[in-house]
């Protein structure tokens, strides 16, 4: 790429675009060329986000959600979540699409991620010390494992399964055919889990 | 979106990802949970980039380029560059582009954009009273217009051609079948286009 022939200014600003993921060259410099050429305001919203960052923003110290430093998050500090049962998550985005879709209503715990020994992911980098210790003061009954539908997370869950008192019924949700899937464009390993995971229709 | 159980730190930061163009909420999302989670260098990276936007950039008052404030860009700076001819190009990134391709070895002119009236650009927005001094000062005896196939760029050269000089020559850059394209596949005004700008070959 040419930008070499950029002042440094608008080249180290197409650099840190090019360094987030799934942000090409090409996006990046056209990010940053539109921040060049728009009001000001719009670049300063992004500026003052960033300076916002480093003090203000925390994961909560019950389930690993997004909060305020020092402070429980929302849905940890309501008092309108059901308790008793736990959704169990990898990353804090997936609480958002569960809460977009109202499918639960009790509170969150936030793994930061899926044990993966190949990407340097271990048990002891995600938060299951303190998913432990909330199952027993939180007088958990039921775990859901809200997890994707691949390998980490089914050794994840495999290994949460042991580790949790057998006292604690464990769920994960259905893999199976997407709404509005259709079996020809289907593939085999969804297919295979629909089938290993068919249920038996009341007559 | 669930955005509103984010905290103000964190849905700000979104907000501004998802002002930018073709960033749709769930990359916004994606963007700044990254910059969360990642070494703190990355966001402070793109917050230093964003800071020096204000004050160590600025549009060469040349050719309308990149430069540092109140200097001229690479490329008027340069001594390397043939003169007597002229590019003049919309933005930009069509200027890195066409140093990418190497081909073309004068000095640019980059007007900002094209004229359209439907989207408020009319011709004094853009930088055609210094493109007109330029022709004059530097003894411009030649003109390439290296603009998109797009109609803006269409009315935009005819207004040109009646803007410059009699004695300068005036050159478009050619449209056809994009290196590699398939008739198959090519749309009817692409087709048009190289049916009318046909030559015929030497045998």
């Amino acid at each position: 790429m040419s930008d070499s022939l950029l002042p440094g200014a608008i080249s180290d600003l197409v650099a840190a675009f090019s360094a987030l993921p799934g942000i090409g060259a090409k996006t990046a410099r056209r990010l940053a060329f539109h921040l060049v050429d728009a009001p000001p305001e719009k670049s300063r919203q992004l500026h003052r986000a960033l300076s916002r960052l480093d003090t203000e923003l925390a994961h909560c110290p019950t389930c690993g959600f997004f909060s305020r430093p020092g402070e429980a998050c929302v849905l940890c500090a309501s008092n309108r979540r059901r308790t008793g049962q736990l959704c169990v998550v990898g990353r804090i985005q997936d609480v958002l699409a569960i809460e977009e879709a109202g499918v639960f209503h009790g509170r969150y715990h936030v793994l930061g991620g899926y044990i993966s020994p190949l990407n340097q992911v271990f048990p002891e980098d995600l938060r299951l010390v303190s998913l432990q210790e909330r199952v027993e003061a939180e007088r958990i009954t039921e775990v859901i494992l809200a997890f994707d539908a691949v390998s980490d997370a089914d050794y994840t869950a495999h290994y949460l399964l042991e580790l949790l008192p057998r006292t604690v019924r464990v769920h994960r949700i259905a893999a199976g055919i997407p709404f509005g899937g259709e079996l020809e464009y289907t593939d085999g390993i969804t297919l295979s889990h629909a089938f290993t995971l068919k249920r038996e229709l009341p007559h």
